[in-house]
Order: structure tokens, then C-alpha cells, then sequence
């Protein structure tokens, strides 16, 4: 998988890319990473990327040359043709030119299993500044937010959505059972988790993960799971398919809280 | 505001806490950082910091002990006992101790002003592990997620925090009239910018934009903001006071659509 990434503050990126998950996913070779700052296609001595908002009003906007003269550089045709973006010859599919933008669509786990089954992402990422509308409408392919608040530019949340992304490329991940029993995988948040020791200031292990029996402990951990969704998340409960056991247990949950 | 950020991986952080608007409040003064990589406190020469699961099953858990020794270090208890980190006499309120987790409070703009006011925050960031669960119940005071989605750790959630949370800080913007306009802020998500040139590829500035009329301009952004927001995130206007100006547009948007 190809990752391009433009944005006017590169070295934010490097502890984060370099590191962990990530970092060994580019050093294994399942995905490579290339950072262009946009700033080198202002076209003008004085690189200029952003200017006044048209109609007035406080805050500048990016000007939409220097991110289609750098996203049409990242691809093969668009540099030919100096138009839209088309496939570039060694992916099979058209690259997904992502926007980071608080009026995108939230970003969840099943738009991290789609993205993570592209050959090339390119991600813009603004900086305080807005985007020329034109950008949007003639250049992007998806509008993608992580959530309903606000930073300071797309650069953050282009990592995160990175950092879901490679973790779900094929030996990524060194134990694969983890991905599979992840929150939001099962579609229910994670049981309690305990390890050693067994009593820490007074305050002890459940006596069920001791018992060494399996069965009772996994009857103990479902329970605990769809606790723990029923009072934080019961939003979750709602898509969830629900065996016989799992209806059970709900029940005797609501009764007890 | 003094942020503290127990984590294993401290590196990943250095690009973004000396970039931009975080980087530059740290500069002025408004915030201060310190990393503390939590293995120093393991209490063992392996630097072990986390364990099997008790009960069985794939993945690690991390260690209560590391963790409560790095946050107790980060309070006056532990000043005095010669580590790297000084006291917290200063500090009006006990810190807030939060754990980035899937299970947590969705994270939002509301929470982001919260937060904003402490005086104080410690940010516990696991890295694929899961947190023994008797750190959730006796020593965090907030357990957060910044959306439903699996990341690798806790780190990029910090980051995300500490941005919009920075931002937030008195002095942090150059330009306060951006942070009152952005997106959240009006309870819209916010109307489309436009930049030189007029003409981009056949692709034209609406003709308001460029009519000098200020009255008329206010109301297309307006209008624009409503659209934008009934077609992408409808949600948000149930939540809207509406003035009669607002409610006209949005029948008529209505119509349109």
C-alpha cells in the first residue's frame, strides 16, 4: 500500500510514522510512506499556499494550485494531463484522495476495513486555514472526519486514520488474535482485563480467573463485556446479533443495575 | 496548564508537542509538557510493565504497579522522592487523570472546554496491551475515546487531546476570530471558502462572493452553512436554536433538496 501525505508541517509526522505498528509495517514492506509538502508547488518565489477568504471574514484559504499541481505529481496521468486524477499505472485502482475536514464523514472502524483495502491513499492535510471549495468538489474523494471536535489541522487525524489503517494490512500486526478480539471487532467493548499479582493494595483479582476454569471464565468475560456496553454504549447492543446466551445475560444485567 | 504523558514511546510525540500551535503555546509559557516513559518505574530490572492475562486468552495486560509509581511521581508524594519531576503545589486542582481507551466517553468539543480548564492533566497512553483493570477503577479519573475505531495505542488519542485542548488555551491562537467560527463552534458545520483565482480550470467563484454586497454574502454563507449541515450531519440541527431566519432557510433547503 502507497501512503502520500501533503501537508506544510512534515516533521510532525516523523516520530509517529517511524515508530511501533506503523514503523514495522514500512520496514517489513507492506506499506511506504511519502511526505510532500505542498508548499514547494506554490508556483511563486514567496510560497505562497493560502490567501483571503473571497466575501471577506477572518482566516485564510487554501488556494487550490498547489494541491492539485501536488496530488496530479503523485500520479501518473494527472501529470500528463494537468486534469483529475486517474489510475496511476503499477495500482490497480484510482488512488482515494482523502480529506481531512470537520465536515467530513465520521471516520469508524468500517471505513478503516475499506480504506485498508486500497492500493494508494492520499491524504490533504490543511492547517488552520480552509479549503478552496474547488479542492473539495474537483479533487477529493472522500471527506473524512474523526470526530466532532476541533484541531488544529488535518495532520493528527491523518495519522490516526494511517495508524487504523496499516494495522489492518496482512502481518501487520505480529499476534492476530489481538485484532480479532479488539473493542468494536466484536461489536462489544472489552471485558475487564487482570494480571499479576493477584492482590495490589488490597484490591484483588476476581476469583473466577483464578478458578482455571475455562468455561466459567468465559461465560464471566461475555458477561462483563456486555456489561460494560450496556451502561457505556448501549447504542452498540442495538446492532448487535443476539444469541440466546447473550439475550439472557442481558436481561439479568438489567435487572441488576 | 501542565499536561504529563505516561507512555513507552515518548519519541512519537516529539514532531507534534514542538509543532504549530501546540508548539508555540509551549514557547509562550501557556502550556508545559513532560514525557515519562512509564518502564522506569517498572520496579524490576526487565523493565517488565506488563503480564499475561489471568484467565487466559491472546495479548498483554499492562501492570498496575508501573503505573500507579509514574502518576504518583507526577503528584507531590512523589516530588519529594528525587525524581525527574517536580511538585504540584501550584496547581489549584488534583490533576485529571485520564486513560485514553475504546471504552471510554466519546471524546468532543464539549469535553475539549472541559478539560481545557484544569489546571493539571495526566494522560495514560497503553500501546495494544489492556490496562489491568484495577488502574481504571483507582486511579483514573476519566476514561476517554476519541471514536469508534481501533488504533495501536493510546498515543495518537493524547495527541488529539492535547490539541484541541491546547488551542483552547487563552493566547494559544493568533487569530481568536477563527477559533469562534470554526466548525462546532456555531453548532453548523461550516459554509464553503473560496480563494484567488476568480477562475480555476473552468471552475468559477459564485458570483455573491465577489459582489462587494456584505449582506448578501452573510446570508449565502448562511444558507450554505444549513445545507451542508442538513445534507451531511442533520443531527446537528436538531440541537440548533433556531431563529425565524434560519428555520425559513432550512424549509426552503428542504424543498430544493
Amino acid at each position: 500500500m502507497k501512503i502520500d501525505i501533503l501537508t506544510l508541517f512534515p516533521e510532525m509526522f516523523e516520530g509517529v510514522l517511524g515508530a511501533s505498528i506503523v514503523g514495522k509495517a514500512a520496514q517489513k514492506g507492506l506499506v511506504s510512506f511519502r511526505l510532500v509538502n505542498f508548499r514547494q508547488y506554490s508556483g511563486n518565489k514567496h510560497g505562497q499556499v493560502d490567501d483571503m477568504p473571497y466575501g471577506g471574514g477572518g482566516g485564510m484559504v487554501l488556494k487550490p494550485e498547489p494541491i492539485f499541481r501536488a496530488v496530479e505529481s503523485l500520479t501518473e496521468s494527472g501529470a500528463k494531463t494537468g486534469g483529475e486524477i486517474e489510475a496511476i499505472s503499477d495500482s490497480k485502482k484510482p488512488p482515494r484522495v482523502v480529506l481531512l475536514c470537520p465536515q467530513g464523514k465520521r471516520y469508524n472502524q468500517k471505513l478503516a476495513e475499506e480504506l485498508a483495502c486500497e492500493d494508494h491513499l492520499i491524504f490533504i492535510c490543511g492547517h488552520y486555514e480552509g479549503y478552496d471549495e474547488r479542492i473539495r468538489e474537483h479533487l477529493v474523494t472522500d471527506e473524512i472526519s474523526i470526530g466532532d471536535y476541533v484541531l488544529t489541522g488535518g495532520e493528527l487525524p491523518a495519522m490516526v486514520i494511517i495508524d487504523s489503517v496499516v494495522r489492518l494490512q496482512e502481518g501487520a500486526l505480529g499476534n492476530a488474535k489481538s485484532a480479532a478480539t479488539d473493542s468494536y471487532s466484536t461489536g462489544l467493548l472489552e471485558h475487564p482485563h487482570y494480571t499479576r499479582p493477584a492482590e495490589f493494595r488490597g484490591w484483588k483479582v476476581p476469583d473466577v480467573l483464578l478458578s482455571g476454569h475455562h468455561e466459567k471464565i468465559e461465560k464471566w468475560r461475555l458477561k462483563e463485556s456486555l456489561r460494560r456496553t450496556l451502561t457505556r454504549r448501549p447504542d452498540l447492543l442495538e446492532e448487535l446479533e443476539e444469541t440466546k446466551e447473550i439475550k439472557k445475560m442481558v436481561e439479568e444485567l438489567k435487572q441488576e443495575l
